[in-house]
């Protein structure tokens, strides 16, 4: 596997910026800018949510008609532009065409993204002073600068890169740790490489088989945003055309440590928690249990308290509306990551003998594993989730004041 | 609508008791039991998690071979009894059978329950003292012990009653407050009336009825438990046979009194909010939509901060998996526990120009509504809820401990 780097320097044929337009207090950057020197394949994958935000809409609507010539990314923070309506729109475009203007493309050249509170316009003088000084401080090594201007709630940016032996690099940044559902993390993030690709449907279709083994794999909250949007870019500025089974492995590793990222971020998140199901026939209901365990309050609540809480893991099992029986089901418990038959909880419908002592210190690990086996055979699925803390509430009890 | 108290009386021919087993520390009650001086035509509603509780199995087992002849109910705290194997159906059929020694009875005629953590046995020989006391303590009037006896996160006890115009009593207890998802809340909760049936199914189709209206309609958490359970004992020593459709109404009413009495005692609660979603085509789907707003921890929190974070609602309705759009949608809050359209936030896909002093008083008040039309005709459902706040997560992080 590809060592993937929690930093990025320069991606050739990339400009990136990262500035403060205003829109955050106190300096804090707030606006970022991501330009390419030359026509993009692109490729987006959007939130589900029926209530879409305009940048969401537009971006849809450019990917469409026209997915191999992206030059430009604009992203703010604080303000979602969801819930806005036409007003909503005309500043997503408005705020596309300032950049090509700025940069000489067309505009429909420009994708957009917005992050923050719902239903508020954008402030379009700031957004106007974040386009100029963007397009000023473009260079080759701001992605930090860049990462650091798509955070809300985060507390660190969060960034990936790796190059490939294949003579390609890629690399991502990402934002998100609230909002964060597994059908489509809630999240924005932007991967970009110079890899070259023979078709354009190669891009969107990698794009999309990757993140459901990266994005779609996590949950925070269960709550699913307006904005959700991951895009790729590729400039195709390393000659030789790639092979896509490799890209797509090696887009795996670097989305699976940016979705990671988003959940050791979590609002309020003082463990990370890998949750594995298998067992329950398909990988679909694997997944299915796996949601209902990481999403359940009762369940983050114990990982929280340290409390090797078994009973409440086996009941969301119950209700995950999946067929299982708690005669035939094994739940083991782990240190670290990587799911595994360490510590058995949970056997024929009973505890076993297990030392709380022992489950207690795993449980007040940074990081724990859980493996589920319901018993009836079929893949296993894996979701990554954090802890429910009195600083999730904190943080969400007043998020706009 | 029949008055209902929030005390009982005597209801003629139950007698009850609760009492201290030595379950919970420091002389706290924690075993109840209700018993019928002659036999009770029976009804339960359980649990929907397939990891039931062995009180859960031995009840439907019971209740389908003979619901005709129940005469005693025994409840224990700090022990669920669930994911304990036969040891803890032998043990639920023990508990039964010293209730039955004592009392004269078969031991088929007797139901238990019990709430508490998952994964423990009974502690046989405490329950055998608490069957021991509550016998000895069996009276008319000491519905309110029974209800302290069966709390456990609870902060206060459970109770409603009315007297019929029809010559009957209906009173009820009930506890819980958290793991509580709409889909059978979950509790536990004993009804008893000294109402007449003319068929045993009518007993059990109005007890079904009920439940749709009242415990399926609140949440606190979405978590559903092993061990949920509501029983409805009629002795009919009130002579004259019931109309069921206005049993079926009265029970409503008192059924419905203490579901709210559940969520107003959510855990860590400090509001209580009603959700009506009304115009998504069927009541099916509307109460999926208000489920899903009810559930949404982001929703929840903005409740306990006083935020009238609209955007969260209108989201979490995006998300439901029933088809909306936000351009059809109104969205109102009011205070107090009757949705109506009052403070109208959202509209045509965009925030109206409400006042935030306004929307943040009534968000400020003890108990709110929200009322969301989805603007597709069709009818409503409600769901009651709370808020979740930071004693929600200090209450579940170290509820084992």
């Amino acid at each position: 596997m590809t060592d993937v780097k929690p930093t990025i320097e320069s991606v050739p044929g990339f400009k990136v910026a990262g500035v403060h337009a205003g829109l955050k207090a106190e300096g804090a950057l707030d606006f970022a800018l991501i330009y390419s020197e030359t026509p993009c394949v692109a490729a987006g994958v959007f939130t589900t949510n029926q209530v879409k935000a305009a940048p969401v809409l537009v971006d849809q609507e450019r990917l469409q008609k026209n997915p191999t010539s992206i030059r430009a990314v604009a992203i703010n923070t604080k303000c979602a532009n969801a819930c806005t309506g036409q007003q909503g729109i005309d500043n997503a475009l408005q705020t596309a065409r300032w950049v090509a203007e700025w940069l000489g493309c067309s505009e429909d050249e420009v994708l957009v993204m917005s992050t923050g509170v719902i239903g508020t316009q954008l402030p379009m003088d700031k957004i106007r002073r974040g386009v100029d000084l963007a397009v000023d401080a473009l260079g080759d090594n701001n992605w930090e600068a860049a990462a650091r201007a798509i955070m809300t709630t985060d507390t660190r940016p969060k960034m990936a890169s790796f190059c490939s032996r294949h003579g390609y690099q890629i690399a991502g940044i990402a934002k998100g740790s609230g909002m964060i559902a597994p059908n489509m993390a809630t999240m924005l993030s932007v991967v970009v490489t110079d890899a070259s690709f023979n078709e354009v449907q190669a891009v969107s279709d990698v794009l999309k088989g990757s993140i459901g083994r990266s994005f779609n794999c996590i949950a925070v909250d269960g709550d699913t945003s307006t904005n959700d949007t991951v895009l790729l870019l590729a400039n195709g500025h390393s000659a030789k055309f790639s092979n896509n089974h490799a890209f797509e492995e090696e887009l795996d590793a670097l989305t699976i440590d940016l979705a990671k990222e988003v959940v050791r971020d979590g609002e309020g998140a003082t463990k990370f928690i890998t949750v594995a199901v298998r067992g329950v026939g398909s990988r679909e209901n694997a997944k299915q249990v796996a949601n209902t365990i990481a999403t359940s309050p009762l369940v983050k609540t114990a990982f929280y308290g340290g409390d090797a809480n078994w009973g409440r893991i086996v009941a969301a099992a119950g209700r995950s509306g999946v067929t299982v029986d708690p005669l035939t089901m094994h739940l083991w418990i782990t240190p670290g990551e990587q799911p595994k038959e360490d510590l058995l909880l949970f056997e024929n419908g009973m505890p076993t003998d297990y030392s709380e002592a022992e489950a207690t210190e795993i449980m007040n690990q940074p990081s724990i594993s859980v493996l589920l086996d319901c018993g009836q055979g079929g893949l296993d699925a894996i979701v990554w989730t954090c802890d429910l803390s009195h600083d999730y509430v904190s943080i969400n009890g007043h998020y706009r004041t």
